[in-house]
């Protein structure tokens, strides 16, 4: 067991990584005083609930814990606020109150709908992430917690801070295929921002984390999550730095909304972007090698690098500006400027958006 | 016009309390560096928009402020998640961006959900409020913000800060009688909680305060916010000494429930409860008098402190423990020690309680 601390002043909290922490919950409960008075709400998923909800309850009950759950469809559409407000109503028909702790088990939707529940159930209360995918270990760190509006993803929400991650590696055993190349999409993204050295780690390890070597997930864990901590540490509410987390992530967003949601995981559809910001920083002067040394890395994990030819180049571009905001026909982008390092420029224009997205359709449609 | 500063560390804010100043809104928010480049959304309700709403959009717009407005239904049921979600929806559709304000004109109702809005609107934008009732003196100082649960009031909300509060005194004219009554039952709760002195003074300007003197509601307004600053500064989140604020409110809320909420105001209900409280404190101990000038007070204004014959004690006592939990049939009360002082103690027995929900039925039914 490894344990990370996100620094955040009186707001922070250990992540603790390792196998089989979800049978001793009750334990890290106990080590954290939250008191026995209150019952606990587990907010977990149709997939999730028969693989995992068990070990939690038995332990937490163990320990002489009073718990509730409730279980909401998986699937990005429970993140409205309709599902928010059944939370509610089970969390006041079992009478949690103020001292009463709120449990997200499962992946970044029941992570962000939990939260957003700790976050506003009587003004707040304990909020404890038990992260089972291995995007969670990007949402499990930040204090973002929110849901979906119909016509605009993450519209409503809070910046929260858990009391603890208990990371149970042994829990993404079960996690199918796609989803876990996809959390390993924010994983080198972390290295690309950040880390030179971590990056090249992930290029040499993606045969062990994709075949979820439990020692190798733990170090790629806490290294993701190191990075993201180090950077929300040093701006809590997404002021400056805190913008280089989105890599990929503009034109990531337009394939998504474009795809419709349901065609691209989030960390496929970063995947491309991340390699067409790459493509970008290579238009502007940087070496061809980056732009390659990206696109290898993210194949390497069987990650799409190249922009699928029926998503409309028109689409894309007003699903950026909905996004995002051009001014002047120019937006913010984050750009590599070596592996390990990006940097924020303002200047990116249209055109050069509309370069990469017609190169990379020309590029093999690797899935 | 006079300005109270709340003092919260980095999230201080002035309370300017005067007349006339919603025809200095724009004013006002360019002394507080708000951007121009963003849109302002003004939630009101149906009652206030004819009356007051032109002025705060004329004074704003000549500052060159682009605005837009939602207007919610008059009354406590738009303090629900659906009413908060069509609010969205108009931010969103309005295209209100991080750097926007989010402006609350109204009484409680439009503050405790706007202020939810601007909490929760992509994790927090400007909250401005410009309260347009008495009551709302209480509810603009303390950050705290919500819609109800169908099962629960306040039960879904946040802690979130304005950035300025502005109070207009001229907008308080328009206020029925019965409101005008209602909102300065808080005033008096202040006096009552913390400062002998001004409650004297409410009591020898009743007369005033309820014909809506100007300068005599600017002094009382400041009072009443600034005994609610004082607290709130010293426990922000609602640890222990902000208790002191629910007197009258245990029973209050009760009554509040059992009459399904639109019989009593929620001054007037409150105003039963601090006479009960009173009666509970001359039970123990007290001497008579301060159950005497108490009453005398609150009459002084119209308010009611009789418990109404019809109301059912067991519905009553239920309420309450719904509310807040008797522990082995003790209940925590704030009780007066003497006028303006109180006491929070947590063995009130349900016998004290039914004793003087008895007693107090007995009294004459003033209003
Ligand atoms: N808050 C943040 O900072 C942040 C950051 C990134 C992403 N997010 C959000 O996270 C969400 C995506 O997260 P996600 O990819 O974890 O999605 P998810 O929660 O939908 O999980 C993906 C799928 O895997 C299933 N699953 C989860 N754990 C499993 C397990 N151990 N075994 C088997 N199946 C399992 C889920 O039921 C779901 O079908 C998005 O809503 C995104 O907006 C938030
Ligand atoms: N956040 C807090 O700390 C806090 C504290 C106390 C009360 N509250 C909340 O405040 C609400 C009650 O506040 P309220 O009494 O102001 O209720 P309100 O907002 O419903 O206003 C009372 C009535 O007066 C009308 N009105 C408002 N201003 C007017 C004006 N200038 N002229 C004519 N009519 C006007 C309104 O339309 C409404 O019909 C409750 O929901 C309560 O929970 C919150
Ligand atoms: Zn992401
Ligand atoms: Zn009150």
């Amino acid at each position: 067991m490894r344990t990370l601390e996100v620094d955040l002043g009186d707001r922070s909290y250990p992540i603790y990584i390792g196998g089989d922490l979800l049978e001793q919950a009750g334990a890290y409960f106990e080590r954290h005083e939250l008191t026995k008075k209150s019952p606990v709400l587990i907010v977990t998923d149709t997939n999730v609930a028969p693989l995992h909800l068990r070990k939690v309850e038995v332990s937490l009950q163990s320990s002489g814990y009073r718990t509730v759950h409730h279980i909401v469809e998986a699937g990005e559409p429970s993140k409205s606020l309709a599902v928010f407000e059944e939370v509610m109503t089970t969390a006041i028909e079992s009478g949690l109150d103020r001292k009463s702790s709120v449990v997200a088990l499962g992946g970044g939707v029941v992570g962000d709908l939990a939260g957003f529940v700790a976050a506003s159930y009587m003004r707040g209360v304990n909020f404890i992430q038990m992260p089972t995918t291995i995007l969670a270990h990007d949402s499990s760190v930040g204090g973002k917690v929110a849901v979906n509006h119909r016509l605009a993803k993450n519209m409503i929400g809070a910046f929260y801070q858990p009391e603890m991650v208990l990371y149970d590696v042994s829990s993404l055993q079960t996690l199918p295929n796609r989803e876990v190349r996809a959390g390993l999409s924010e994983m080198v993204k972390h290295g690309l921002i950040w880390d030179q050295q971590f990056t090249d780690w992930c290029g040499d390890n993606a045969g062990k984390l994709l075949s979820l070597d439990p020692e190798t997930l733990e170090y790629g864990l806490i290294q993701g999550c190191g990075v993201k901590a180090k950077v929300v540490a040093a701006d809590e509410r997404e002021q400056g730095l805190r913008a280089i987390l989105n890599l990929g992530h503009t034109l990531g967003h337009a394939i998504e909304a474009t795809g419709g949601y349901g065609e691209y995981l989030h960390g496929e559809a970063i995947s491309i972007g991340m390699a067409a910001a790459a493509l970008i920083a290579v238009h502007r002067g940087k070496e061809a090698a980056l732009y390659e040394r990206t696109v290898e890395l993210l194949q390497g994990f069987g990650l799409p690098t190249a922009m699928p030819v029926h998503l409309d180049e028109d689409q894309l571009i007003s699903a950026m500006m909905h996004d995002k905001k051009f001014t002047e026909n120019k937006i913010v982008f984050v750009l590599p400027v070596q592996i390990g390092k990006v940097e924020i420029v303002s200047d990116v224009t249209l055109d050069e958006v509309r370069r990469v997205i017609a190169e990379l359709k020309g590029e093999r449609q690797n899935v």
